[in-house]
């Protein structure tokens, strides 16, 4: 399927068509491969990728990082798979102030997916949200075709979690890994990791979604789907054709607040804010446009979200999360059943994502031809982000995991 | 605070400023005050009100219509408060082939709000949603401003349910009623039953609220912002000015597709729908514009809802929703300590609207000074919704707390 991989050095960075001038510094600071909780964030690039659905991508590029040191047996490799608004930093920082990554308190020497033993590696997917993040180096709808010498646009092809899995395989390949020792992602990373797991039955020994289920249903068919409208509805979107000028932030903005509304829980909204008004001295219920506290607060996120983002990337990725069915499409049944690998599924009881009868119909579906399957619950009062922001509480359950 | 009060005839219904010219026939049939299924939409009309704020809205119309007859004491009457999305009709049919109204199952001849022994009357509230449906009859920012020939836009005071309560209390007034039996709600109506409870608590002896809780909580402060945003983003709504335009209607319907996905429950959409495409012929994974179902679905409920409704009015009421506190707002401990009426709470343990804990510390601040409060869960896969329409399955617990 791939005609032609290899792995960029990081001086290719520069010339990198997707992820512009602004590169991290971290970057080009070279170093070890062990890692020292300073990150290098390295390139992948592929001449050309044909997708799932039969369309060409060419050049294809996407960033990946690592953490610990690949053995020479190369089967030390787990796998991290990034959720919908997330990047390959799972883990560590690129610059010594620089914030750390999602799951930083699971991955590091002596933690439970301890670099000291294991090979930990990260890739950006494609049609990454933060297209526009100096970090990220994705391919999708923002990055230059060449034969054009423009974007993309709504020319990309629509591409899938299988396309996904498939430039994974290919990064991995790069590096000599025919072997995961494991594959563990939350939400869109968690269709990944079972997407993998189905896909791919021989090369994945042990599995680990978080916060996700074998399956996008229709309750999560909507969602997404209204994550999406308030980008259509901008004029500035004018059909994904807004390169040249003013891109709809209006409508991400709303895009993005509508993720972190819907990614939370209404017990961390009532826990954490109460009914403040935004400004003290703007009161709503003498100005329909005052606002109160948790507005603010779910607008100052968006807004500083949508400065790294793509509203195009953001409906390409909408999509690639609402076709999801592991395996190949027969059936669910028949995704689910392929996989083989013993699985640890980490999930939320108070997750409005990703619901609890999905998660346990997944877990149900793969137990179904005797693979082992474990479904550990989270607690906190964050729903779905607890699978991000709480992982810590799943150490000993995912080092015992990872050792058996 | 009312100067001056009067109740129209059906013949002003002519002359109302804010339902325009196309008023349903039934609103003209006359007939006798008993109702026998068919009901007759009337005009209430102030010729000027004082907001709680201290505005002046004049004059001021709303539509009403009662079921059953008024006795002689005048002290048998239920007051019916609409929901978000609602209007005044809370049972029966304007015409024999229309629709019957949200609660038609409870009210009428022998059901538990009998219309032979109780006079049972709704309004339409101010800045009711659907402001263009010929059988609505309110007053906002759609409504002709008589000083200006215009309408008043974003002039429109900012109102609250406390207004909504004090037109409705004029209403019953201007009629000659001075005591409810009771006052029901759902959702938005349960806030104006709270409300008439704690500010008027001589005047309320029993107090039904459905699937509502006695202040809005953050989680839906930010539930509701959520719901405005795509009118925003819509540049036609052009800050609110549109009358002499083209309305922001893609702004409106991505609103009310929001709220109607809000208002229901994961397992409502898991259970009725599947992964089918909306066109068998568009496949999602190969066109970025090809919907599924159940998108479909929710796009099509709220395209029509959207033709009835005006966005401004949408962006007053979530105003009044997130302004909610019962009573007279010191706090929400003293407004819910106001109501004396005995108290019967129908809610949902799966509402994501008005959320559990929110509905039980209501119940228990009622509670706190010895007034009776019965908290009855509703059964159903619609969440918020079973407070609409799954409402009959309390229809014996609402017989036996009228009667006693």
């Amino acid at each position: 399927m791939q005609d032609s991989t290899r792995l960029s050095t990081p001086a290719s960075v520069h010339h990198s068509l997707v992820a512009g001038v602004c590169l991290c510094a971290a970057l080009l600071a070279g170093g070890a491969h062990a890692w020292e909780g300073l990150v290098e964030k390295q390139v992948f690039e592929m001449d050309e990728y044909t997708t799932r659905g039969g369309e060409t991508i060419a050049p294809l590029t996407v960033g990946w990082e690592a953490y610990g040191t690949l053995n020479e047996a190369r089967d030390n490799a787990i796998l991290i798979t990034h959720f919908f608004s997330g990047t390959s930093q799972a883990a560590g920082r690129y610059a010594e102030d620089g914030p750390v990554g999602y799951w930083d308190s699971i991955i590091g020497p002596g933690k439970p997916l301890n670099t000291d033993e294991y090979y930990i590696i990260a890739s950006d997917t494609l049609v990454n949200l933060n297209a526009h993040d100096p970090n990220v180096i994705t391919t999708g709808p923002a990055s230059i075709r060449p034969e054009t010498g423009e974007p993309w646009g709504m020319d990309f092809p629509v591409v899938t979690i299988g396309d996904f899995v498939d430039v994974q395989k290919a990064l991995l390949e790069s590096q000599g890994i025919e072997q995961l020792h494991a594959v563990m992602g939350a939400s869109m990373g968690a269709q990944q990791a079972y997407e993998w797991a189905s896909s791919y039955p021989d090369r994945v020994e042990r599995l680990i979604p978080v916060i996700g289920a074998g399956e996008t249903d229709p309750w999560l068919l909507a969602t997404l789907g209204a994550w999406a409208a308030p980008i259509r509805v901008d004029a500035n979107w004018n059909d994904g054709d807004y390169y040249a000028g003013e891109p709809p932030m209006d409508g991400l903005r709303e895009a993005l607040k509508l993720v972190t509304l819907n990614a939370n829980h209404w017990q961390w909204a009532n826990e954490t804010f109460d009914r403040s008004w935004a400004d003290e001295d703007a009161d709503p219920t003498r100005d329909l446009h005052a606002r109160y506290a948790i507005e603010q607060t779910l607008d100052d996120i968006a807004a500083a979200r949508a400065k790294l983002a793509d509203a195009n990337h953001l409906l390409y990725l909408v999509r690639a999360n609402q076709a999801f069915t592991a395996g190949h499409g027969e059936s669910l049944e028949a995704g689910l059943t392929d996989i083989e690998a013993p699985t640890l599924i980490l999930y939320s009881e108070d997750d409005l994502v990703f619901v609890p009868p999905s998660v346990r119909r997944t877990a149900d579906l793969i137990a179904a031809d005797g693979t082992p399957v474990e479904l550990i619950p989270l607690a906190g009062n964050r729903g779905h982000l607890d699978g991000v922001v709480s992982i810590d509480q799943a150490g000993e359950a995912l080092s015992d995991f990872l050792s058996k």
